[in-house]
């Protein structure tokens, strides 16, 4: 049987995999999801358990996109590289001072680092061009933040990290170092995944031949979405409406009988419990240790609830619940969850398309069509 | 055989695919590229060389919108949409003013788009914002020409459809008629073309329940690699450095000996010549007549090399060859020919986004794992 669709070389009707679900898009050696055994690995082969409590951000970004862990002076080189590469262009100042203050903060980041990384021709992605992409993320956000506080945007500092300059430039003092910690881990947790939908978005526009900037822009784009990156801010409201331990049961008793989602469970891989969302629940006992004990029962009754209605689905925790609780540790507003969400992913976003430089082939899929077949003729305008 | 890669409920490894060629990544009605017999079919049913004749952009775009071509009155409606919709905000002009007058129009064009889309809070994509999105492209794209020259920026006329108010606004004086259609014709027969990458872009984007100015944003910034969008300033620039027809055949011989790519030919999907290709190489013998010329020896030439080295492969002209021609008959200035080509295909972009939306899925695809297996342990800083 011959088929009617994108692409002809193949004979027979191949299946349709609705969202891409089994589907392999790419070789890649920059991070690895084993589902089947709750196991994240990260470039060279870390596991994400073993590499969280040695590494920082800028150490675990620096090991996705060189395949090694920094030593101290290649760590001090990267360091003073992204020091550089926090201060905002004039384009990118200009073009976010234009945004109204109140705009959506990931719409803000969208549009600064597309006007940041504006080239007069285009650019193959480079190291260089990754480095300072990451590095200027924290300052966007925090701009975004002060602007719509109405209070003045403060510059990062030479002397604190990639985490510290984050709350720095969010609070104007310096945070505690259990503070710094506590994000940092976040931070390294979420740097890359595989192929989630905002790494994809990065590595299908890398495969044009395009440039840098608009991968990161891309890949913002859909990290935006509730069902990818706005799931932390989900799972942070859900908590915020429940509101007592009292409520969890009652709450999520009445949710489920209307047919409402209970944010912050389930995901497309892990069949078991997610190692990032273990490490975030340990943290969150010391983090926010009020928010902690309302998270447990929620996730209890909600593992409850999910299991008697689906005894057959694996339906775990995922990362953004505990990730929700542990940033409300950290103090950082709701509205930002999704801008510090690519504050860590943008070292992965950026990591997979100089991977994908290697052997750049245009990612350009086939489609089944359900239209009607060709054989009627369209009518002129006057005869419609 | 248990595989270790990033979707763990197959027991077996999956084929690899390499730019997810052959691979279904959706079931659309928008459009459908019939590669082996040479077809391309827009919504509805039509053939594209049935509809070009009957249809401009406009009603074009409100067929990829809504399944059916407009009456007069359905039209009119649109058109009066549309008109509203060609005015910057204050935020997209400001954000333009920000750049660099000579930027890279298509960062341009990303840029100001994000900015004129941004929002407040997260909207869901709707016909109304895909009208806004389309009807605003040309706005920026003949602003940021003027910049770039120097010159006031002119708005659009409440009394001209589309493709006319392109020209306008480039150029301050009304168009001959004869432009007009073979601009519009461009645009018609570039609206859509199942999926692309800068579609899938789109598609992934929408997947996550991100915004349409996201999904646009990110679809820009695909289509501006030279493998995709970019590849009819590729053409032009070929042509331009063949200069004459008696340069055609030492040219492309030295070209081939020097294994580069001649600009312009192969195609992923098509097997047979372009239904789009053969419309505007007919179109260039009056639009362009000197350059085609010179564009008709080199095809000649071209296909024939190919032929000689690969007599296996397909390798016929694409689109983007004769639209380059087309576009120099409309004098098109070469630098916003990608421009151009995103002034069409966001009609196609935001109709797939909204079809999309009817059984959303997050697009996540699996990856084959080539770094090594976990078993080291990462060293602290100190040791490394």
């Amino acid at each position: 049987m011959v088929a009617l669709y994108g692409s002809v070389h193949l004979s027979f009707v191949p299946e349709f995999s609705p969202g891409l679900e089994g589907v392999v898009a790419a070789e890649t050696a920059v991070s690895e999801v084993d589902g089947a055994n709750g196991r994240l690995i990260y470039r060279g082969g870390y596991l994400i358990e073993d590499l969280a409590p040695v590494a920082n951000f800028e150490e675990t970004a620096y090991l996705l996109w060189n395949g090694q862990l920094p030593n101290k002076i290649a760590l001090e080189t990267l360091r003073r590289q992204m020091t550089i590469a926090r201060r905002l262009s004039d384009s990118a100042r200009g073009a976010m001072s234009a945004l109204d203050a109140q705009t959506d903060a990931m719409d803000t980041l969208r549009t600064t680092i597309s006007a940041q990384g504006a080239t007069k021709t285009l650019t193959t992605p480079s190291l260089e061009e990754a480095i300072a992409l990451t590095a200027v993320v924290p300052t966007i956000v925090a701009a975004a933040h002060r602007r719509a506080k109405g209070i003045e945007v403060i510059a990062a500092r030479e002397d604190l990290g990639h985490a510290a300059n984050l709350l720095w430039m969010l609070e104007g003092k310096e945070p505690s170092a259990e503070r710094v910690h506590w994000l940092d881990t976040y931070l390294v947790l979420l740097a890359d995944h595989g192929l989630n939908a905002s790494t994809f978005t990065a590595r299908v526009i890398a495969s044009t031949g395009s440039d840098l900037t608009s991968c990161v822009v891309g890949a913002i784009g859909a990290l935006k979405g509730p069902a990818h990156g706005g799931a932390m801010y989900a799972a942070r409201t859900m908590l915020d409406k429940i509101g007592h331990v009292d409520n969890v049961e009652p709450w999520m008793q009445k949710a489920h009988e209307e047919h409402r989602r209970f944010a912050g469970f389930g995901h497309r891989v892990y069949r078991t419990y997610d190692p990032r969302a273990k490490i975030l629940r340990e943290l969150a006992q010391t983090a926010a240790p009020d928010l902690y004990r309302l998270a447990a029962r929620t996730e209890e009754v909600a593992l409850k609830i999910l299991h008697e209605a689906h005894p057959e689905r694996p339906n775990a925790t995922n990362v953004d619940f505990w990730a929700s609780v542990v940033l409300t540790g950290v103090a950082i507003p709701k509205e930002l969850f999704t801008c510090v969400f690519a504050t860590s992913r943008v070292a992965g976003w950026t990591a997979h398309v100089l991977e994908s430089l290697a052997d750049l082939r245009i990612i350009r899929p086939a489609s089944l069509w359900k239209g009607p077949q060709p054989g009627i003729k369209p009518l002129p305008l006057a005869d419609r």
